[in-house]
C-alpha cells in the first residue's frame, strides 16, 4: 500500500477525532520548508534576526549554566515554572505597567503553549471567540482545534473599533451562543501591524467587563515599539478580567521557546494542570537561559538594539511599498513590531498569486489564513524582522513586478485567468 | 475578594470548558514542591540522575552550537523537527529493532507532547483507551483531558495477559463504546516494572490487529534494561498500526524536553498539525544539544553508565524491601528502568500514610493515581532513579519504620484510625 501524505489511503481515517475535520496545513508551515532556500527572500515568516544577539556571550554563559547547575537546568521542574524566572517576568511586565507577583505567573513552551492552554480549559465545541478581523494564524489553528468559531471585530487605523465589538458581543449573544473571550493582539498587530490607541484602551476594558467577557491580550511585541516608550498594558489597567501572554520569542530568541502567562489565581491553577497534561513542565535549560540573561546581561539595551534594527527594516518596507506598488493597493503603517499588512488591488487573489511570487523568488503569507471566514483574498503579510533592509527593499520590488505581471495577465486574459 | 488557590470564589467557575471538571491535581503534581526539601528522600518522581552526564563536555558543546550556529539554534524552526536529528533518532530506534525513516519521525516536546498531540487527533468525548493496570499517571491526565475513558487490562509478571486484553475488548465492544487504542509501556513499566516478555508481543499485535486497535507504544526506558540486550519493540514487529513513542529524558536528560514520535504518514501529518497548534515547534536549541550528543559523543557508553548506575540502586532497593518491609506487603522486580511497585498489607492506605511518611522524611507516588477506576489504594511506587544507593536503602527503611506505626496505630485504634 502507498501513502502520498494525504489522507486518501490513510487507513485511519475513520477514527480521528472530530476536531481534526478542522485541522488543514497552514499557510505559514507551508513557507517553512520555501524560505530556507536563498534565493528566495522571505516576508513570510514572524522570524526574530536573532543573529543580532551576543551569541559568544550567550555561549559562555549557557556553558556555564549547564557545568555548574547541570543537575538542575537538565532536569524536570514543577509545571509552573522556575520562579526565579518568574520573579524576572515580573520586571519585564513592569515596563509595560503591569503589577504581578510570580505566583501569577506560568511559563509556558512559547506563548503558543499559553494559547493552547487557555483555550483547553475555557473552550467547549461551539463557544466563540471574538478576535481582530484579521487575527494570528497561529491563535486561529489553535481555537479550530477547540473547535470554537471565531466571531471577528474590524479594526481601523486606531485599533479595535469599540462600537464593531459591541454590535459582536450583541450578535454573539442573539445567536444563542456562548462567547469566552475576546482574543487581542494590542500592539503592533500580527498580521495587521495596527496598535489599540491609549484613548480606547480603558474603553474595550469596559465594554468586556460588562459583558463579562475575558479578555486574552497576546502581547509578544509591546517591547519592540519604535516611537518611544510603550503603552501600558490592558493587564495594567484591570487586573480582573485579563489572561495576559507574554513572551521571550521577539525580545530574546524564539528556539528556547519560552513565554508566559499571567492569569487569577483559580484560572492559573487550570492552567498549570492543562500544561502539565501537555508537556510536564517548560524547558529547565531554556528558563535558565533566559533568566541568566535577564539577570546579567543588559537585556533592555538588547531589545533596544532589535528596535533600531526593526526600524530600519520597517522604514525600508514602507519606503519601497510607496516608490513600487501600484495604485489601488494600500498598506499599514505599523510603529513597531514586524507586520507590514497589504490590502492589493481589486480583482488580484494573494493566494492564488503566491506560486508566482514565490517563482519570483519572494515569498509572504496570504491574507485569507488570517480569518477564520474566508476573508482576506485581496491581502497579504509582509514580514521585515529577517531580512536586512537592502533585502527587504529588493523584496518589495520583486513582489512589486509579480503583481505587474497579474495585471497584464487579467489585462490579456480576463481576472479568471488569475485563478489558482 | 480573597482566592484561596481552590475554584470556591473563583468568579470563572462558571465559564471552563466541560474537560477541566476532570482536572484534579495529580499527587506527582503536590510531591515536586516537597521532594526539593533536602532532609526528605525522595523515590516520587522519576527524575532521571543527570548529574553523571559529562556536564563540562555538554556545556562546552552546547556553547559551541549557540555562538557557531546560533541563527539556528536560536530560531523557530519546522513543526515536524530538525531533520538531522530525526535522522539521528532512526540509528537510536534501530538498537530496538524498529526500522523507520526520518520522515515518519515527529520531534515534540518530550513525549509527554507526543501524548498529548496523539490523544488530541484520535480521542472524542466517551472514546476508550485501553491500558494496562496500572498505568503511567502522566498518561492518564492527559486522556482525561481529552474526555476518554480509561478501561484498565491486568498485568502479571510477565506484562500484558493477552486474554484479559481480548476480554478488554470484548467487554468495551459490547457497551457500545469505541476503543481507539492500546497504551502499553512494553519496557520496565511505570510504574509497575514489568516487562512484556518477547513471547507475548506478537499476540498482543495480532489481537490488536484483529481488533482494529491501534497500539500506542510508549517506551521511555527501553534501553535502560540491566539483563542483556533490550527486546525488540512492538514497532519492530509491526509497522502498521502501531504508533511509537521515544524520549531522551531517560537516556540524555530530561531538562531539554525532547521526545518524539513514529507514525504511519496519514497520522504523522495530523500529529504535525496538532503540534504547531500546541507549540508552533519543537526547542531547536534543545533539538541542536541532543543531537550533537548523538552524533559527537560516545552517547551509548553513557547509556551503559546509566543503566549500572540504576542497576546498584534497584539492588539497593530491592535488598532493603526484603529486610525490612513487613510479612504481607510485596513487589515487583524490575530488570530494567526506574519503578518498583509495591502491595501493601490488608489494612493499610497508601495514599492516606503519604503525609505521614513524609513526616517520616519519605516520599513515594500512591497507587491510586495510576488507576482511572480507583484502584491502587493498598499500592505504591517507589522511584529509585535519583537518591544515590545508601539513600534508596535508608529511604525504603523509613517507609518501613513508618509501616509499622501504621500497624500500631491498626492494631490499638481499629482499621478505621488510618483513613485521612
Amino acid at each position: 500500500m502507498e501513502f502520498s501524505g494525504g489522507s486518501r489511503l490513510d487507513p485511519y481515517v475513520d477514527r480521528y477525532a472530530e476536531r481534526t475535520h478542522g485541522m488543514t496545513t497552514s499557510e505559514i508551515r507551508a513557507l517553512f520548508a520555501v524560505a530556507n532556500r536563498p534565493e528566495i527572500i522571505s516576508m513570510g515568516g514572524g522570524s526574530p534576526f536573532v543573529s543580532a544577539l551576543p551569541l559568544d556571550a550567550i555561549g559562555e554563559m549557557t556553558a556555564k549554566i549547564v557545568a555548574e547547575r547541570g543537575a538542575q537546568a537538565l532536569q524536570y521542574m514543577g509545571g509552573q515554572g522556575d520562579p526565579r524566572l518568574r520573579e524576572l517576568i515580573c520586571g519585564v511586565m513592569a515596563l509595560e505597567g503591569i503589577s504581578a507577583s510570580p505566583d501569577d505567573v506560568v511559563v509556558t513552551v512559547g506563548s503558543q503553549q499559553a494559547l493552547d492552554v487557555v483555550s483547553r480549559i475555557f473552550l467547549d465545541p461551539g463557544d466563540v471567540v471574538i478576535a481582530e478581523a484579521p487575527s494570528y494564524v497561529g491563535a486561529l489553528g489553535t481555537f479550530t482545534q477547540y473547535q470554537a468559531d471565531v466571531v471577528h471585530v474590524q479594526m481601523d487605523d486606531a485599533g479595535l473599533v469599540p462600537e464593531a465589538l459591541r454590535a459582536a458581543i450583541a450578535q454573539v449573544a442573539a445567536s444563542g451562543r456562548r462567547a469566552k473571550f475576546l482574543y487581542t493582539v494590542p500592539n503592533y498587530h500580527n498580521p495587521a501591524g495596527i496598535t489599540l490607541v491609549e484613548e480606547r484602551r480603558d474603553e474595550i476594558i469596559a465594554i468586556c467587563a460588562e459583558a463579562n467577557l475575558l479578555i486574552l491580550e497576546d502581547n509578544p511585541y509591546g517591547l519592540l515599539g519604535f516611537d518611544g516608550p510603550p503603552l501600558p498594558a490592558l493587564r495594567a489597567r484591570a487586573t480582573e478580567g485579563v489572561i495576559y501572554l507574554g513572551s521571550f520569542s521577539k525580545t530574546f530568541a524564539s528556539g528556547v521557546r519560552v513565554g508566559w502567562a499571567v492569569a487569577p489565581p483559580g484560572v492559573k491553577e487550570k492552567l498549570v494542570m492543562a500544561s502539565e497534561a501537555t508537556t510536564l513542565c517548560p524547558v529547565a535549560l531554556s528558563q535558565y537561559v533566559v533568566a541568566e540573561f535577564l539577570a546579567h546581561h543588559p537585556w533592555q539595551e538588547q531589545v533596544k538594539v532589535y528596535r533600531e534594527l526593526y526600524r530600519a527594516r520597517r522604514d525600508a518596507c514602507l519606503d519601497a511599498l510607496a516608490a513600487s506598488f501600484p495604485t489601488g493597493s494600500s498598506w499599514t503603517h505599523p510603529a513597531g513590531g514586524f507586520y507590514v499588512w497589504v490590502t492589493l488591488p481589486e480583482g488580484v487573489d494573494a493566494k492564488a498569486m503566491l506560486p508566482r511570487a514565490i517563482q519570483g523568488r519572494v515569498a509572504y503569507v496570504p491574507g485569507t489564513g488570517f480569518y477564520a471566514d474566508g476573508q482576506g483574498r485581496r491581502n497579504l503579510r509582509l514580514s521585515y524582522s529577517l531580512p536586512d533592509p537592502e533585502r527587504v527593499r529588493e523584496g518589495v520590488r520583486r513582489l512589486a513586478a509579480v503583481l505587474d505581471e497579474e495585471f497584464e495577465i487579467v489585462s490579456t486574459f480576463g481576472a479568471g485567468a488569475l485563478d489558482a
